[in-house]
Formats: structure tokens, C-alpha cells, sequence
């Protein structure tokens, strides 16, 4: 605890010598960075020694960088070996061992100083260790020499000491490779905290041997086992990422109930929800057996996962089987408990006991918070920088789970004491998995992730959009290495939409499209959505967000402001003869039917974009009639259909409001 | 023994019923199709039912399959459930469990039978349930109503009972993820026998308990251990694969030698081979001692691997080390033996004997050929059909292991009498790992593998070359589902070659060439090859076919034909255009370096191309000097740059020619 605190505010310093430098695609930008001259060549004899004190952590830790590096090269296993470290070409030293067990806060500093002649990576920890090799790897580029990093001199920590990535296994079900390849992901991006949503409503997702029936009953089969967990854990701990497991409780729980019906609050009996939703199912927090379950259950969890933070879920209790439940009303009566929210935090406060007896701190989200809990307590907040700012000043620390690219210490956090502002410890991006499944769940994650991360580990002075929406794209093709699936499933799913290899009419328009969000697709379901009903739609084959789109808006503000015929005019252009004809017809497939007249409108939409590139290519003004017939069906495209938006509407009315703008008469109406 | 000649009698019967129906898209070519009306929908709901006997394979076999159907569905693992029989969708039944290990000849027979109300697969045993659940997924197609199956009835069995893939993982280590994901395109593909070159000159790649020193010594630490290896043929069993491995002896050898010098016919230290080739590297067969380690060895092998098969090898001893070693001439001498074809033959009967005391059959290459030997021999040609001919007409049975999309019974095979025909048991593709890493080794087994898959699967007349491409083409895809990385990593590695994401200048040359045949690799060389050279070139990201070459000549073929202009003119000019100002200057890439006088080449050829189609285009003759100056210029180009060959430019000499071959009066020369 003490540790963190200590980081927090090596954290905080402001990083003077700070040179973000894009041109290197570094994605977290390091907090220093001076380039120098040359590059280091990297070819069949890299060779990479470990000085200071033998560790096996460290030697596990450049094994798996070797075989990235052999990777990302295209190199034989015989080739760029772990060496003396006298005579190596990347030396590596760690100062000290790591914890056993990885903390919070410990320290993940280094130092990487690269020239022509070798390269030397110091860290006080493997921590440092494996993030200053995570640069190395992305600091690779393909020279006309050869292969190549360049000379440079890097110093480097987080702004943040807990960067983290959840994701809910519970409403989609997804198997450790999964997992692993998201965890490669994390470690490249430098995050260090993996939180695993292991129950919910919708499945009871873990072995246990003290309660088997959470599994057998609560699963559909669908589990990991503890040799897999141990797995997982040990597969993140090479990579610097600590596992902080989830159980939600006491909402969020119904998969519990269906073998163990005592827990809750209603007779039952349960089945495992398919639904998605918040859910009346509330463990009862009035009945000792309740908490005698819990302390067996958490005992064994303690025991399974090393981290020494544990959450407890607590969110979105709806109280309704409380309500209902005339023992838990007189219990309330009984305890002088005002209400349901007085109720729940009785239940933390017990709960919390338990989970410190098994040697653990408590996690919740926003809902545990409640002033009379010990203030170990950490928050996670997924309502957003007010309630965070809310958790620290009463004396809590925090984790904000709320917003992209956003800073924890903007808006409300801004003006917290520094005293205050010490008990932020970051950030994690959550990856619910109502619409999600182990296809495209990467996708949903990744490159967007990378821009979370580095939020969380740059200086707070790196905020420049454009650069980071440059260095996400060369980042997700890095990724790539390492058989994460956002890029190589999108092709596959919409071959499959398509029903045909040839996606060539489909592809432009998939490329242009955003899902709307989780809660209009929920209201504008065509069918009730369900964990049963397949996630094959064009919804969830598309990216969440659309780079040709956003380029596109680029290029036409670029155009508009400038008038050249240069490649942004080419790049319009490009999409509108793409589109022009869009059109799922020919595809006779029942996954395309809903989507049909989304291209019409994406054919229309091109239209209007060529007649207004074409007005203003003559300097012509066309007439207010005709302004206002495209105003009006840009609006009508602007709706979803397909529960899709299309992407390039907004920056064709400024196409078309640009034309409109021009000197001159109008020209004549045609019709 | 007596089974397997039974099946191949069943499988030389002529199928006077086979429809090949390409519109199908089925790779292999089913022995007999009937078409119905109408389609069975497959959607949430379907359900697979198992009737007749209980028997864990057939449950075991149904899950993979619904698996294989959620992931090309994209449904969810709640979805498509194993249900009552008298309920199911798909009503499966195996009359028989099948032997324990899988046997040579094993009934693989099926039918199925699909008609819009549901389906019934009938097999004789497990393997003909295991071929006709491909045969399912292969049909699966979305349509307008949803996914599908085209209602049909189909009988289908193999007309080869040994249709096998050989992979090499000693000259380049292959993980078992690698080899998974390859048995499941094996089981698509309906092949039958994996076929583990698991050690040769350059590693010894499986652990032995008895022989530590083997895998200790000599594997660099890449190898099997034998759990791994029960995973996998654990993994192949419930696909319907044999596994059989090879210990390529007494030539081939010098790993083992690094840890055990004693068994060599030198005195040695050894060293693990880093060069290609045949080298001097030799059993001694004249000691007790050899067979003494082999019996121990072999022994050990014969438990961990369950095939009735034990492959040892027996090519290409060029008998240096024998000729050297006066003791071993004095045994020869001794003996009686002639010379070391007699000695081989010596070692082989005595290896024979300690294999069949182990409870195996024997399997060699070619030269295992001995008339001394026991007729349960099985002899592997990879020298081609005469050979081949030559062995069953000894008595012995035999493998094809040459030429593709080639018939074992052709050329000397067709004049064999039945009686010796029965004694071709099938063929194997040989996965030589010279060049090929883990990284492109699917992409130079995938798609083509199909195509000998169908040659020995299907009715000898099914030969239509161009069915069997488009055919190929979609199979291609569909095998993308399995993970196979022929496809993916084909961008991944020219965006590496490149040094950078943007590969649009490098991948239409690319996808135009092919690699020079290996003995041409070898001897032109840059660098001298070995196991430490990475595999990184153009050369081994270009696939071996190119089919973009291959429909471009026939687009030519069609064009010239025709001179319409229609799509196969299209075809020629998109080309021409996308390689016209080829080019790698810009990418700044050393790996590009060696291929730029092919892009120049390609950039000349194009040029002529389009001069070619022009003359077509306005009915005029070039003059003879300038059909004479293209003619040499297409001949220098002809000519491999970087190891590459030009795969358009034969083509683009048909176009000059078809424009020299008009009538009327020659154009005049232009300078």
C-alpha cells in the first residue's frame, strides 16, 4: 500500500523532458525519448545476456521477447540467442526481483538506451524489464540495411500504477486462448491489470471444488477449470499483468442460485438468464448461511488467485426480491437499516470482512460506496469522473472505468487536493460481453485499447488526436504478430454475411459503418436479443469505429479548406465510385436483407457527394431547391438502419453545404 | 491385412452412379451425388441426434462437428445441441464402433441423405460418420432464407484406403499447434494417414525416455515430448487419422550420432546438421550393438505410437562412412555381400525383424526395395510411378509419394495386372521442410493438398482440371475457418517484406510469381542455406501457385480466342495497370532489394502487355522488329530474379503472338 503511494507521486511529477515523438509509432509515448543517430541492426546474430542477478523470471521474460522478436523477423528458433551478457547485443539488467506475487505499485520504470553499436535495457524490476521490451519490439522497422531499431535513448514509467482491461466471460463464454492472445495484447500495450468478470446473471463461469454445483448447474458447461486459471495466471504474470478475479454480488448473481437456490433472496427455483439486463436475483444478506457460503467460497478463491485485490461486483442491486421478501423487511426493521442501499451496505461490510480475513482488499464498483467501510476499500468507477472524485475524497481509492481516451484526472478529478488526487490508481476499459462473443471480441477491444493504455501510462501532456489515431493504426497492425483477430476475423465474418468469398460490393460499405450503441441496439432489436441468439448480423462484424470514415471526414475538411484536387479529393472519390452502387441484392443472403436499404441510402449518399464535388470542381452554386433536397436526405440516412449509422453522411453535408456557400448565381434547377 | 485388400477390390469397382457436381463446391468429388429439391435451413435450432450403438468416438465426433458448424454459423456454443434422435435435425448412426486403433482399410463409407425436413448420415463405422460430417459442413451455404444445406442424397467411400500428408519437423521444428490446426484441414479434406518425419540429419524431434541423449543432444530443445505426442495422435484419432511415424535410418541420421556417436559407422563427434542435403552420416549395421539400441528404441516407439505402421526411412545412404570403415568392409566381406545396397539390405532385415517383433509393419522409401524381404513390406515411392509398379509387382504393397493432382494408377500402375493394382494402397504429399517454417508451412500444403486428397478419394474420373480449380478455390476459404494460416499470414509476411502496412505496390507482383522449384533454390542461392538462414524472403511469402497467373492465362487464352471485350479483357488490363510502373525503390526495404529487377521486369512486360492489346484492339500488325525486340524482352524476363519466376509472362508472349498473327499490312516501327 505504502509502495503505491510512493509511486503515485513519482507518478504525478511533471515529466519535463517529455518529447513525444510520433515518428517512432510508440504507443504509450514514453515519457522521454531523446533519438540519436543511426540504428542498431538486428539480423540472425541478435543476441540478447542478462547481467545483475539470475532471476528465472527474467530469463522466462527474454525467452518470450526472443520469440516475438523471431516472430515479427521471420527468424529460425536457431537464430538470436539468449547469450553472456558481456558479449550480447541487448543487455538486460534488473536491479531487483520482483514480488512473488505482483503488487500493486511495484515498479515498472526503465531505462533503454540504444546505438548503432548495442542496445542496454536497466529496470529496477522485471517489471521495467518487460516493458522497456515491449518498445524494443515496436521500435522494429525494416531498413534498407536490414532489419532495424533505431538509436535512442529512452527513460520511462507510468503515469498510472493500475492500467487494466476487463473482460465479462460470464455473458459470453470465452476459452483461454482467448484470453492468452488478449493478454500478449495487454502486455504489448503495457497494461498490468487483467480483470476477469467470472459470474453474473448469465453464467457462473469457474470451477469450484468447495461449491461444484456453481459450475455444473451454473455454466452450461461452459467453465474454466483451477489448472486453467492457474494457467491464465501464470501466462499473465510472465507478462506483468496482475489477475484480479470478479464475483458479483449480491445482484448480478442469478447463475449462483440455480445450484445453490439458499443464497437468494426469492425461493426459486433459477435458470441461468439469457436475457441481458439488471435482474431481480439478490443473494440474501440476512441469513448467516449466506455469509458462511461466502467465506468458504471466497476462502478457496483467496487461495487460487495470488492478487491481493478482490471484487466483489456490488453494482445494479434493483432491490425488488428485498422488497418482496417480508423476512428481509423486518430484518431491516430489526437492524435499523433505513433502506435497500443501507441493506447492501450492510452486506459489503460483512463481506468485506470476509475477504480481508482471507488476506485480500476489497473491490467494487461505484454502488459499495459508502462511508462506513474501511478505506482500503478501492472504487471502481463506471459512472464517471464525478463519482470517482466523490470515492477519493472520502477517502477511498479509485479506478475510473467510464469514457475513451479520457484522462482520470480531467473534469472533476482536476480539481482534487493532491492529497486526494494520490488515491487515483488508474483506469480499466470494460468489455462486456452482451454483443460480443470469442470471434469478435478482439475486434471490440483492439487497436482502441491501445489508446487507453496510453492514457494511462503517458504523460499527461500527450494528447494529440491525430497522433494517436497514426500510431493506433500502425499498432493494431503490429498487434497482428500476435494472433489477435481484430484485423483477420473481419474479412472472414462478412465472407460468411456475404455468403461468398467475393465481399467486394460489401466490404466498402462495411468499411464506412458504426454499430449503434449497446442500448439502441437492445430498444431496436429485431429479435429479443438473447445469450442464444447468434452474433453473425453485419452489426457484429463491423469495427466499432470506422478509420476510412474517419479519414474520409479528414479529407473532406482538408478539401473543403483547400479546394486542391490533390489526394484527399482522390480519396473522396475513391468512396464515392465504391459506394455509388451499393447495393446486397446479388449476395441472396438472409444476414444481408436488413441491410439493403442501408446501402440504398449509402448509394444515394455517394451520389449527392459526386454532385456536390462536381459544383464545386465548377465553381458552381447549386440552387437552394436542390440544397435542400440533399439536406433532407442526408437526414434520412443519418438514421440507422440495420442498427448501423452510416459514417460519411455528416461529412458529405459539409460537401454539400460547401457547395452551397460558393459565390455567385445558382445554378439552374434540373430535374 | 486381409480388410485393407478387400476395400481396395470394393474400391477399384467401377462407379457407374458418380455425378461429379461441381456446382457443389464438395472437395473430394463424392463417389455418387443425386440432387434434390428445396434445402434443410440450419439455424439456431438444429440438432444433431446419435442412434444405434453408444460409443464415445461417434458423441465425441458429433461435438467437433457442431463446433465446426457454430464457427462457420457464427452461433453461440448454447446453440445446435446433441438431442434425442427421434428429434434431431441430423440423425447420425454408425452400424459399428471401430477398432480400437485405427486400422489400414477400415470401412470409411457413408451416406447421406438431406431432404428439407431434416437428415440422416448412415456410416458402417465411426470413420464414414467422421467423412460425411465434412461433407455436411462443406455444403453449408448462406442463402436468402438463411443458412443451408441443398437437399441430396449422397454415397460416397474411398477409392484409396492410405491417403496421407507427410510433414518434415526436423529440418524446421513445427509445434503441435501447428500440426493441429493442419490434422483438422487433413480431416476436411477427408485424408487419413499423418505421416511424422520425426527425425533426420538436422534434429531428432521426439523425446525418448530410454535415450534421453536423442532430443538432449540433438534437438537444439525443439521437440516432442511423448505427452505432447499422445495429444496429438489422441487429436488425430477423433478425426479419423492414422499417425505414423518415421525414424529415417540408417542414412539421414546424424542427430542421433550428436548423443550417441557409438551407433555411427565413424568415429565422429557429431554435430546437428545445419546444411541441407545427403550426407556421410551412417548407421553401422555391422554391430550388435545397433540393433541392440533399435530394439530398445524401437520398442519404446511401438508403445507411445498405436499404429499397426513403424516408417524407417531407408533413403538416400550414400555409403561413404561404409566404404571408409575397413571393419565394415570386412564385413562385408564376411558376409558375402556384394556392396552397400547389400549391406542396406542386410540392416533393413534385421531392423524388419526387431519392428515385427514389436508387433509392426515395416515401411522405407524406395530403396528399403529388397526382394529378400517379407511381402508385409510397404514400400513409399517418391520416385515416381515405375517405381512404384515396380514394387507391387514383387509382392509388395506400395505408396505413391510424387507429382500432384497425379493418379497412382497411372502410367506403369495402368498396365498393372488387378491382382498387383490391389497391392497400391494410396498415396501421401510429402511436406519437405527445407524451406518452410512453421509460419509459411500451410501455405505451401494449402489448398493443393486438396486436390491429391480428391485424386485419392474420389472416382478415378473425376479429372476436370477446372472444376477441380474453382473447386479448390472455395475450399481455400472454407479451410480459413480452421485457422489454417495459408491465407493470413500470405499479407502478414509481405507487410514485414515491405516495412510497412501499405503493400500495394509489392502484393500485385506478388501474387504473380511463383518460386523456383527447391533444387534450383539451392543452387543458386545468395546466402549458402541452412536451418539458421530465416525464412523470410519474397520467395517464402509468394505461394507456390499462383492462381491469379493462372486465370490471367487463361484470360488470355479466352481473349485471344474471342477478342471480345468482356471480362476476361478486363481481367488483362487490371493487371497490367496494377504492375505497369512496378516498383520497390520506395519501400526502403533490404528484403526487397534482390527482387527489383523482377518488379522492373514485371513493369516491361506489362508495358508490352498493354502495347500487345492495343494492336489487338485496333486490328493492326506490329512490325516483325518490334514483335522481335518484345519477344527477347519476354525472354529476359522469363528468367528467375530473387529466385522468382514470372508467372504472366508465357501468357503475355500468346498476346504479342496473336497481334503478329493478324492480317494486313504491319504497322510501321516507332522508335
Amino acid at each position: 500500500m505504502r509502495a503505491a503511494v510512493v509511486l503515485l507521486l513519482l507518478c504525478f511529477v511533471t515529466f519535463c523532458s517529455a518529447e513525444p515523438r510520433p515518428a517512432l509509432n510508440l504507443m504509450p509515448v514514453p515519457a522521454s525519448v531523446q533519438t540519436g543517430a543511426g540504428h542498431l541492426l538486428i539480423d540472425t546474430s541478435f543476441s540478447a545476456g542478462i547481467a545483475g542477478p539470475k532471476d528465472p523470471l527474467v530469463q522466462r521474460v527474454v525467452e518470450v521477447f526472443l520469440a516475438n522478436l523471431r516472430r515479427q523477423t521471420g527468424m529460425s528458433p536457431l537464430d538470436m540467442q539468449v547469450t553472456d551478457s558481456t558479449k550480447a547485443t541487448l543487455v538486460i539488467r534488473a536491479d531487483h526481483p520482483n514480488q512473488l506475487v505482483q503488487e500493486l505499485g511495484e515498479d515498472e520504470s526503465y531505462s533503454l538506451e540504444i546505438s548503432p553499436a548495442g542496445a542496454k535495457l536497466n529496470a529496477a524490476t522485471p517489471l521495467g524489464i518487460m516493458r522497456g521490451l515491449q518498445t524494443v519490439l515496436q521500435l522494429l522497422e525494416t531498413t534498407s540495411d536490414g532489419f532495424a531499431v533505431p538509436a535512442v535513448t529512452i527513460r520511462d514509467q507510468p503515469r498510472f500504477p493500475w492500467r487494466g482491461l476487463m473482460i465479462d466471460v460470464s455473458r459470453h463464454f470465452m476459452p483461454t486462448d482467448v484470453l492468452k492472445r488478449n493478454l500478449d495484447g495487454m502486455a504489448a500495450l503495457k497494461l498490468n491489470v487483467f480483470h476477469w468478470h467470472l459470474s453474473d446473471d448469465q453464467g457462473f463461469r469457474l470451477q469450484s471444488k468447495k461449491f461444484p454445483k456453481l459450475q455444473e448447474m451454473g455454466s452450461d458447461g461452459l467453465y474454466y477449470t483451477q489448472e486453467q486459471v492457474r494457467e491464465v495466471i501464470a501466462y499473465a504474470r510472465e507478462r506483468g499483468i496482475r489477475v484480479v478475479p470478479e464475483f458479483d454480488m449480491p445482484g448480478h448473481s442469478t447463475a449462483w442460485f440455480v445450484g445453490y437456490t439458499e443464497l437468494a433472496s426469492a425461493p426459486g427455483p433459477y435458470q441461468i438468464e439469457r436475457k441481458w439486463g439488471v435482474f431481480d436475483a439478490t443473494m440474501d444478506p440476512t441469513e448467516e448461511r449466506t455469509y458462511k457460503f461466502l467465506d468458504v467460497f471466497i476462502g478457496e478463491m483467496a487461495e487460487l488467485f495470488p492478487d491481493k485485490y478482490f471484487h466483489i461486483g456490488g453494482d445494479e442491486v434493483n432491490g425488488k426480491q428485498w422488497d418482496a421478501n417480508s423476512k428481509i423487511q423486518a430484518f431491516l426493521r430489526a437492524h435499523g437499516l433505513k433502506n435497500n442501499q443501507d441493506l447492501q451496505a450492510y452486506f459489503n461490510q460483512r463481506v468485506q470482512k470476509i475477504v480481508s480475513k482471507h488476506g485480500k482488499i476489497m473491490i467494487g464498483w461505484d454502488e459499495v460506496l459508502y462511508p462506513s467501510l474501511p478505506n482500503d476499500l478501492v472504487v471502481q468507477s463506471w459512472r464517471g469522473q464525478d463519482s470517482l472524485a466523490q470515492a477519493v475524497q472520502q477517502g477511498y481509492r479509485g479506478i475510473l472505468s467510464f469514457g475513451y481516451y479520457l484522462d482520470p484526472m480531467s473534469d472533476a478529478p482536476a480539481n482534487l487536493t493532491s492529497e486526494d488526487a494520490q488515491r487515483i490508481l488508474g483506469g480499466e476499459a470494460c468489455m462486456w460481453a452482451e454483443y460480443v462473443s470469442s470471434e469478435n471480441v478482439d475486434s471490440r477491444i483492439w487497436p482502441r485499447m491501445a489508446a487507453i493504455a496510453e492514457r494511462l501510462w503517458s504523460p499527461q501532456n500527450v494528447t494529440d488526436i491525430n497522433s494517436m489515431y497514426e500510431r493506433l493504426e500502425a499498432t493494431s497492425h503490429w498487434l497482428d504478430w500476435l494472433g489477435l483477430t481484430h484485423n483477420s476475423s473481419y474479412e472472414l465474418m462478412l465472407r460468411r454475411i456475404a455468403g461468398t468469398d467475393d465481399i467486394s460490393a460489401l466490404k466498402p460499405l462495411a468499411d464506412v459503418v458504426e454499430p449503434v450503441n449497446n442500448d439502441v441496439r437492445e430498444e431496436t432489436a429485431p429479435v429479443e436479443p438473447t445469450s442464444l441468439v447468434p452474433l453473425d448480423r453485419l452489426i457484429d462484424a463491423v469495427r466499432p469505429e470506422s478509420s476510412v470514415a474517419r479519414q474520409f471526414a479528414n479529407s473532406v475538411d482538408r478539401f473543403v479548406a483547400s479546394r486542391r484536387k490533390d489526394k484527399d479529393n482522390e480519396r473522396l472519390i475513391k468512396v464515392f465510385l465504391l459506394t455509388r452502387n451499393s447495393s446486397f441484392v446479388h449476395y441472396h443472403s438472409s444476414l444481408l436483407r436488413e441491410a439493403e436499404p442501408l446501402a440504398n441510402n449509402l448509394s444515394r449518399v455517394a451520389t449527392v457527394g459526386l454532385q456536390a464535388l462536381d459544383y464545386l470542381d465548377r465553381g458552381e452554386r447549386p440552387s437552394d431547391a436542390w440544397v435542400m433536397r440533399q439536406t433532407s436526405l442526408l437526414q434520412e440516412a443519418q438514421k440507422p438502419q440495420a442498427q448501423l449509422l452510416l459514417m460519411i453522411v455528416d461529412p458529405v453535408q459539409r460537401l454539400v453545404q460547401a457547395a452551397a456557400d460558393q459565390k455567385g448565381p445558382a445554378a439552374q434547377e434540373q430535374e
